[in-house]
């Protein structure tokens, strides 16, 4: 999507450690027109794929997802990090491994949001190992539920999850798959 | 707003502790259409306040704000709970009391994302004791910028914290207030 890959050119900055920090418009500061934007798209692109659910993983997972939410009229489940007082019942859990923060994390879902009837979308900003995407799919597993597929903002292509997971038969659609990147310049693969 | 406290009587339910869960429709799941609306509302309430960017705090916060955002065409900013690899750069802090999960907790932004030309509003989705845009507002104070209001989407007006910072000269807009709840009903503040 040009539009993001403008935006990525323009205002990201490339840390050392593969480090893409995109917090002006991503997941900091939220640039809204250009989410909602991104929303429509991923729309279009699972047009016709009878989507009745997105499942998403706080925090930065959520603005994209709603984008996405509002274009198609579905709603937004968000796994939550952490069983709080306003979660009871019956839930779904699962591990996600965390590179950005080098730990591992449990996420949680009420069973009752979670349908065998749902055909769910995953959708998050950042693909770069699938670890999150893997833990998303886990959780609509155990509900049996359908998996349509799962949207992202940002493919980091060269670590490679995005490709893995499209192997084992996941569709994944990314906005933006960066092939390479440096302080000097930014690489997206054609797509 | 009518269409909130509508959603509410029909789907919340009344836990013990005033807990009140609104899971399928507000910080679980999210009713993309409704929040929404609940963002063109908020958009109408302050159309003339000149807002530059709304402030909110991770998780639950975002969805409303991303609402709010799509509708103002303003940048949404959320405070986070934790210091991560993506963040780097100065920082203001502050401390929130949760109530709910009973501990302190520090959150941060950027300071090059809150400059002292910036006219803020803070979004939220739950307003009860107002720990949270208490620490809000001190994040808008640090920065020197200026504080429009708040807008948040429930208000359980009978723990007070919205009525006291109204009375510390805070513009606060909720979307729906709840005057008493119980197991057998809830009562709407009449605005």
């Amino acid at each position: 999507m040009k539009a993001l890959e403008d935006k990525i050119v323009t205002e990201g900055t490339v840390l050392p450690g593969n480090v893409l920090k995109v917090g002006s418009f991503l997941n900091h500061q939220i640039d809204c027109d250009l989410i909602m934007e991104m929303g429509r798209e991923i729309a279009r692109l699972f047009k016709g794929a009878a989507i009745t659910k997105i499942l998403t993983v706080e925090a930065s997972g959520i603005a994209v997802a709603m984008g996405a939410g509002a274009a198609m009229h579905v709603p937004v489940l968000f796994a939550k990090k952490n069983k709080t007082a306003n979660v009871s019942g019956a839930i779904y859990t699962t591990a996600i491994h965390s590179y950005t923060h080098g730990v591992d994390y449990h996420v949680m879902v009420e069973k009752k949001f979670l349908k065998q009837s749902d055909v769910v979308l995953l959708v998050d900003d950042f693909l770069a190992n699938g670890e999150a995407l893997r833990g998303l799919a886990d959780l609509v597993n155990q509900a049996g539920a359908s998996l349509a597929g799962a949207a992202c903002a940002i493919e980091k292509g060269f670590q490679k999850g995005g490709d893995a997971l499209r192997q084992q038969g996941l569709r994944i659609e990314s906005l933006a798959i960066i092939e390479k990147m440096s302080e000097n310049g930014i690489v997206f693969r054609k797509q």
